[in-house]
């Protein structure tokens, strides 16, 4: 097998670090060939990439080369390239390519990722290039389109391949060999009746090891689910990883098949699940890497805004004890201990709950459980850090009760974090809202504000 | 196809929210059955079970009824199980079973579950689970444990179809029909060279849809990389994504084809990575939904110790100040804000660092460029929180110097919160440690203590 400009070393066990990607090297001699003219020298670099590479590297160029490279790839623009493109970068691309050559490389594309590229534009663009699709193609797309986004009708590819239960295996090969409508790779095939619903699937391995006159219905497995075509793809996300499956099929309403879900469609979903959990949970609504400074600040303020309005919340709480905070400054000094604790032991309930949720290992079934032992988790790291930080505080400003308010302000607080941090995401989850977005802006106000008034309350009871 | 406990609906395009995975009823009856001593119809309702959902349906168990269903399940206890369960449960479980029959499990399995079963166990279950294995299986796990944590030797199965490249489509089929030694599920055969070096790959798609007599050399695809042993199971992960891969080749040193590793494994691989992030940002070492409340205190009160040491820090900083609070307890009432913007706006930039080093699309190459960015976007936040804060803060405490002060230091901190929070998971790379890990204690330390330090420091030079 042949390396290439992200080959592989095997010749020991050491082995680098990035073995697979672009090399700095190789994007760098690309830019040299664009900023030099030299068209033929960056096509002979790139023609050999894999269409991830072209992509990554059409990335990491800057406006003008990534236009200047657009030309030279264009006559054979490989169509995998825009599957592979982030959204700020794809945007320019298709500009680039205009819609004429734009409807050619989706005409290409599997169904699957055809209707995802005509779903990733504006409403105008979108309406020019099914105009500019051929028919066949244009019909497929808006079949797939009237699906809801996020669905098993849009993550779907329609090339499959269904054969009925009395062929033989001899048969289905000799189908196989000839037929012009089996898709390139499969891994599956469904055994169909004759509604075509399906009633089986059948491994490729299992079908070339079964003897000629063997009857499919004798080998197929019909034990496997299907997926409804309104299917949310974090549940089907869920059952590939739960069955370990490499392909599902898709059914409509009257239980006939539509469609196929492969699993590299759903490696991405998986991949782009949960890292978006993690965005989410940090206030971001998307990575935004090679997003514009403009529409980084755009998606990044709003979050920023909720966080201010929280923060003038926990403000307030302090305002009420101005009078103690006057007349005690070393309150004021320790403050940040009580919120900071709080919020952090809470983001841990938070990440853990968040996750459960994404695996089904949390639900409400098992909710109280899960909410009574982080309140007791919170309890308990509470007094650890109370009985740390009590001496401190009383070392610190000479006064034993500031070490004790502050540590029962402590306990008190990573309890609240605990509750909180657990009973957050399942409301939320309860709504219909997606924990991972809201959860943390509700957690901090709690941790700050519940842990600010239980400080200075306490101070102002016992210290004044 | 057959719907079971979990089963799928498809009657009409309105589908359920939880399509797949348990139902809570079903595991009523289950602990029902197992209360009231029905082991048969515990027998009945668990058996058809698939092994995942089996698993599940173990973690929900109490302790008690856990054991009963081992019990139930041991005749046949499905292997497969094992390499499903959370660790504490797993723990349980293993015990249940005993190691005659935990041995009897393992060598039932693929040889890369088999390896990862064993790697869980502590040193003294180890010695004896593999005393009670068949030699063969010994021989395999033991070679497969030599192979460093995390790489693909340890991912990789044994079993797997190797051909030589001047067989033919039908002399290959014959051969799949009639070995023994094939796997059961498989989706591409490799074709090597007389030293068992592989130089091409076929899916099973398309050799069968060759013609018999074709060589499978003329066949077979020469262009794919090569997984080096000893690589780490992140840069695997990363292949795969990228080249939409279903199964790889793993070659040793001398580069002959030990393994291959297959998707669902990946699957596992890329979904534990993702995740892993989102939990390590949060100052969690690993799901622990299942664990008991002992060891999650334990494996949480580090992170909060640590981050006890950067509140007394950002507190020491506060102190420095006391006299300036003295005087104007406003301040007191105005510092979370200052802390928390530029906290959350540090932890935004963040998670899109870490999110962008996992996917690669963030590396040393284009490092300036993007912490360029982050600073500029976090000075643009800052000017627009300052802009709403500062009206408040006048407005607030009836002074305009108390408004421009805390505008100053939002701008000055979200500026930290940009640099910082790329610069920080850059640096932890660059020393080969996971930036998910500890890049969010440096981060608030840093927004802290310099949010603080801004803030009282231009309110002494104004305000006093």
């Amino acid at each position: 097998m042949q390396d290439k400009a992200n080959g592989a070393n095997s010749g020991s066990l050491e082995v680098e670090d990035d073995l697979y990607g672009l090399d700095p090297e190789f994007v760098r001699s690309v830019e040299e060939a664009l900023a030099e003219g030299r068209t033929d020298a960056a096509r002979e670099l790139t023609e050999p990439l894999h269409y991830s590479d072209a992509a990554d590297l059409l990335e990491r160029l800057d406006a003008e080369d990534r236009a200047k490279l657009v030309e030279v790839l264009r006559a054979d623009f490989e169509p995998e390239i825009l599957t592979e493109l982030d959204e700020g970068v794809r945007d320019e691309v298709i500009e680039a390519l205009g819609f004429a050559d734009l409807a050619t490389a989706i005409a290409e594309l599997d169904s699957d990722d055809a209707v995802w590229l005509v779903s990733q534009l504006d409403e105008d663009e979108r309406a020019r290039v099914m105009e500019a699709l051929p028919s066949e193609t244009r019909a497929i797309v808006a079949q797939g389109l009237s699906y809801p986004e996020y669905s098993a009708g849009r993550m779907m590819q329609r090339e499959l391949v269904a054969v009925p239960a009395y062929w033989t295996v001899g048969e289905t090969i000799d189908y196989l060999r000839a037929a012009h409508s089996v898709p390139d790779e499969f891994y599956d095939l469904y055994v169909v009746d004759p509604r075509h619903r399906p009633i089986g699937k059948i491994g490729l391995a299992r079908l070339v090891r079964g003897r000629r006159p063997q009857r499919l219905r004798e080998i197929m497995d019909d034990e496997s689910l299907t997926v409804p075509v309104a299917a949310d793809r974090e549940e089907v996300a869920f059952l590939f990883r739960q069955q370990d499956l490499v392909s599902a099929p898709v059914v409509d309403g009257a239980g006939r098949l539509v469609g196929v879900i492969t699993i590299d469609d759903v490696v991405d979903v998986i991949d782009e699940e949960a890292a978006d959990d993690m965005l989410r949970l940090a206030g971001v609504p998307d990575t935004d890497l090679y997003r514009a400074v403009k529409d980084t600040v755009r998606s990044r303020i709003p979050w920023l805004l909720v966080n201010m309005c929280t923060a003038l919340v926990a403000s307030s709480v302090i305002g009420l004890f101005e009078h103690t905070l006057e007349q005690i400054v070393a309150l004021a000094v320790l403050m940040p201990i009580v919120a900071g604790l709080g919020g952090n032991a809470g983001t841990q309930t938070l990440a853990v709950a968040v996750r459960g949720l994404a695996t089904k290992e949390l639900d409400f079934d098992n909710a109280l459980q899960v909410i009574r032992k982080e309140v007791l988790v919170g309890m308990i790291n509470g007094v650890v850090i109370a009985c740390l930080i009590g001496p401190v505080a009383w070392a610190w400003f000479g006064q034993p009760t500031i070490g004790i308010v502050i540590g029962a302000a402590l306990v008190f607080n990573l309890f609240i974090a605990g509750l909180m941090g657990s009973v957050i995401p399942l409301t939320l989850e309860k709504f219909g809202i997606d924990p991972a977005v809201a959860s943390s802006i509700f957690l901090t106000m709690c941790t700050d504000s519940l842990g600010f008034f239980a400080f200075l309350g306490l101070a102002t009871m016992f210290l004044l």
